[in-house]
């Protein structure tokens, strides 16, 4: 392991998802870094750069990259926008499909773009509810409390919400849900719910960070492409900040997980990291430490039994367990079916998702891979995701994705025989892939559909991520709390970064946004340039 | 502290809830017990006995009984029954409402006897399912997987639960939720959730475990009583339980928390507690060991990091972690609130619940005070209990319950003014007691109800509890693992029983059952004598 000549690592980051491969690329890089590239390490507990980026291919499609992580970007988030054209990537618009997609609630089927039509749409709403789509309805609350929400920058609208008050009571205090259910009819709210496809959104989480967070995403037109994604996969990200990290000088470490840390007399952090390559601890000696990672992997050091010293004190001293409790993590089920003919299109269903009140919660039309550049113009093997279920389906599925034996990947003209299984956090029962094809049947009303012949997995509210996403936990004054988090305590030099504990919860927009307050705040970096956002 | 001339305790039971008493009491008093009754210990880690039977008082309503805990027996359950007439307790009917009590659902507002008028209940039913209630469709779905359910005993019916399939897989490994889904219309499984009042209830737990235990409490015609309550509060039969334990001999210990354990070379428990009182550890040491708690705090001791020993040794034993995992546990909120009038009784509703939607769920009515024996008939401060908020509901409650500043008791002419608050787990924000006087209004259609005076709340989903209730994991099967859990390493002298592993769970008739297979099974004592229920 290369260190500096007294056998010690200047700069020690733990995690390798975008806000740890992100720190060591910026600090290898940057003109202005204090730390010479060859005393940043990174450190990876799994055996890949990533994090909750994870493209994955599926058998028999060999060109339709599957985004089993995160897979949008939104042209607003102006460091992840940045970012990707200063590396040269050329995103291309995520299309959402539009009016014709179809709403499929409380056993009624009908296209999003008939929301307008109040008598399609099994809902008993007010007279100044009828005819609204779900975000609208929202959208229409938030302006009951916030009047003007609608035409306000994003900082404008948090300045507002730092002041709102509902009911006699600061807004932060309130939750989302709360808030929702004071605005809007019950019927209202359970349409938002239902027909926005997520569980967890509308929770009850701080509303005066839920209010700001919501409108950036969902205010717009539906039918304006506001997303955007890497044709090569998103993972192609952290891949090349990793790349460009170690040509600098930097070095990474993978399957290290950190299982304590503590501060010696003479100022050095002694990390002590289990070795999973061959199941062994060892300890490495650092001046800093960054601990680029989600909540959860946070609490699971703080846990640790470890070890004749006892559990890292770190996370002992005054404020730090406060600090790191401030959100909550949420389970986020992606599971991609692969399968022989993409039977949606019958329907007219071609690109982005439909909603349903079912378990399942939302399906996004993806791509034919013999309608891409290189692939067989024969092969009509097509990826359908179910994405983003949280909040209580992940309920649903929590005991059936392992029930039972597991699914095996079927017969099919473009999968050779001996090809191998996917990886462990991958697979998935056979019953949750049969399960999950009733409901899409049921859905589009084809209850006789093909069975998919592939099919993949993965809950990002697993071990060690603790979620797909965070959300503020009511009460929290994120304005007060955000820069304390980034370096928890005066007199150390341990520093946290990550999706986590931001403004852009659930996005990477957000592990950019908490590493550039580190990286500014007190790594001495002047913040990245992000002119090439607004001039692409 | 009294024991044996070695100083060694013969038996130590840890946990003052149901499982703990009754075993102390049935040890200590049984004929053909072997164990001197002055050689048995309980322990309890808080400040008083009952676990999670808890009757309080509100202030001004001296002589209405709170129950913050269970409330309720059914006669069915033949060891309850048999041990309250027993001990002499004259258990009387805990009457339901019936027909009367409101459902409001989708801001539709009508009685539960107009289930079977089907344009009144807003729900998109098939033919077969029109004209039920929410119970009646859940017993259907039963009936088409379980023909003949309704008739059979529940050994039969656990009988052939065991060897039910659905859609080629066993029973056991689906979920209730699912195998609802599969065999209803997604509205009236719809109506069965948010109609039945409790989501818990119908989620995915194990189906071949969820079918007989729905069956026993829910399949009966709920005009007929069948529940049954202690006029003096249901804390009497614990404190009874107690009382007698201690005439006979034993020994109660409070605030005193096992926080580790080991077994010495001479077989003897070395037990680590920690003194509530005192705020210190000591040791004591004894031949067998009674862990009479539900899941949480028992993995509360084996995720201890203590101690230069290192946790406790016994349950990184094969297999007791797996044994300890089978169960889930859910959140249970119960919150009272006083009225200075019962303004519901305007609307005809003077017992049993009222069922909504909104997040409150479950609104049970109880007494007024002036119409109690010895209460004055000038006051009409009567009770309304909001309870069994669980699921999906805890989770708009849970960030709200402690938002801002504590609710404080508002002037009453029954209340004086130096009446002490309640202690930290009744306390409840008045924000939380605003939004539920709130949906109170919405759910009644009395947006002007006056508010409430008083207000305590519990959740039994805190430490060291982790649930109101527990249900079976998918995939489990009981009749293996049941015997097992009561003596989960056979070399080992520590036994375990409670509620969370019974398949009476959420009921004292669980804690009951598995001490009772406890005792019988390892300690040698013949059953209790349960002649008595039938007789009653």
């Amino acid at each position: 392991m290369g260190t500096g000549p007294d056998g010690v690592i200047d700069c020690a980051i733990i995690g390798g998802g975008m806000g740890g491969v992100y720190s060591g690329w910026r600090l290898a890089t940057a003109a202005d870094s204090k730390i010479p590239a060859s005393g940043i390490h990174l450190f990876e507990m799994s055996d890949r750069i990533g994090g909750r980026l994870d493209t994955i291919r599926l058998p028999g499609m060999p060109h339709v990259p599957v985004e089993l992580g995160g897979m949008r970007i939104m042209k607003s988030q102006s460091i992840i926008w940045a970012l990707i054209h200063q590396l040269g990537f050329a995103p291309i618009p995520f299309p959402m499909g539009g009016s014709h997609n179809l709403a499929y609630l409380r056993a009624h089927r009908f296209q999003v773009g008939q929301y307008s039509d109040p008598t399609l749409v099994p809902y008993w709403l007010t007279e100044q509810e009828r005819g609204k789509s779900p975000s609208q309805l929202v959208v229409q609350a938030i302006e009951t409390i916030i009047p003007g929400a609608t035409g306000m920058t994003n900082e404008q609208l948090r300045a507002a919400c730092a002041t709102a008050t509902l009911n006699g009571f600061p807004l932060r205090q309130h939750g989302f849900w709360q808030v929702l259910l004071n605005l809007l009819s019950v019927e209202a709210y359970n349409l938002a719910l239902d027909g926005g496809g997520f569980n967890t959104v509308l929770t009850n989480w701080n509303a005066a960070e839920a209010i700001p967070w919501y409108m950036e995403d969902w205010s717009t037109d539906p039918d304006a492409t506001q997303y955007y994604s890497l044709p090569e996969g998103y993972e192609a990200l952290p891949w090349r900040l990793r790349d460009d990290f170690v040509a600098a000088g930097g070095e990474v470490h993978l399957r290290q997980e950190l299982i304590a840390f503590t501060r010696r007399r003479d100022g050095l952090y002694a990390l002590t990291f289990h070795d999973h390559g061959i199941a062994h601890d060892h300890v490495v000696l650092a001046r800093r430490l960054i601990l680029a990672m989600p909540q959860r992997s946070l609490n699971r050091i703080a846990e640790h039994p470890l070890n004749r010293a006892g559990p890292t004190e770190f996370f002992t001293k005054p404020g730090v367990s406060e600090l790191l409790s401030t959100v909550t993590g949420h389970a986020l089920y992606k599971f991609a079916l692969a399968y022989p003919q993409p039977w949606w299109h019958m329907l007219g269903l071609t690109s982005g998702d439909s909603v349903t009140d079912l378990p399942l919660r939302q399906v996004y039309y993806f791509e034919t891979e013999g309608e891409q550049p290189g692939g067989d113009p024969n092969n009509t093997n097509s990826l359908l995701v179910a994405a983003y279920t949280d909040g209580v389906s992940v309920d649903y599925w929590e005991g059936v994705r392992s029930s039972g034996p597991p699914f095996e990947t079927q017969p099919n003209p473009f999968v050779a025989a001996d090809t191998p299984r996917l990886g462990d956090p991958y697979r998935i029962s056979a019953l949750m892939v049969a399960e999950a094809h009733r409901q899409l049947g049921e859905v589009h009303g084809l209850p006789d559909a093909p069975p998919p012949y592939a099919a993949a997995f993965r809950d990002w509210g697993d071990d060690p991520y603790g979620g797909g996403w965070h959300s503020w936990n009511i009460g929290v004054d994120t304005k007060a709390v955000m820069p304390r988090i980034v370096k928890p305590v005066a007199q150390d030099e341990v520093y946290v970064c990550g999706e986590s504990y931001s403004t852009y919860q659930g996005w990477v927009e957000g592990a950019l946004q908490t590493a550039e307050m580190m990286l500014t705040g007190h790594f001495g970096l002047a913040a990245l340039d992000i002119g090439l956002a607004s001039a692409a």
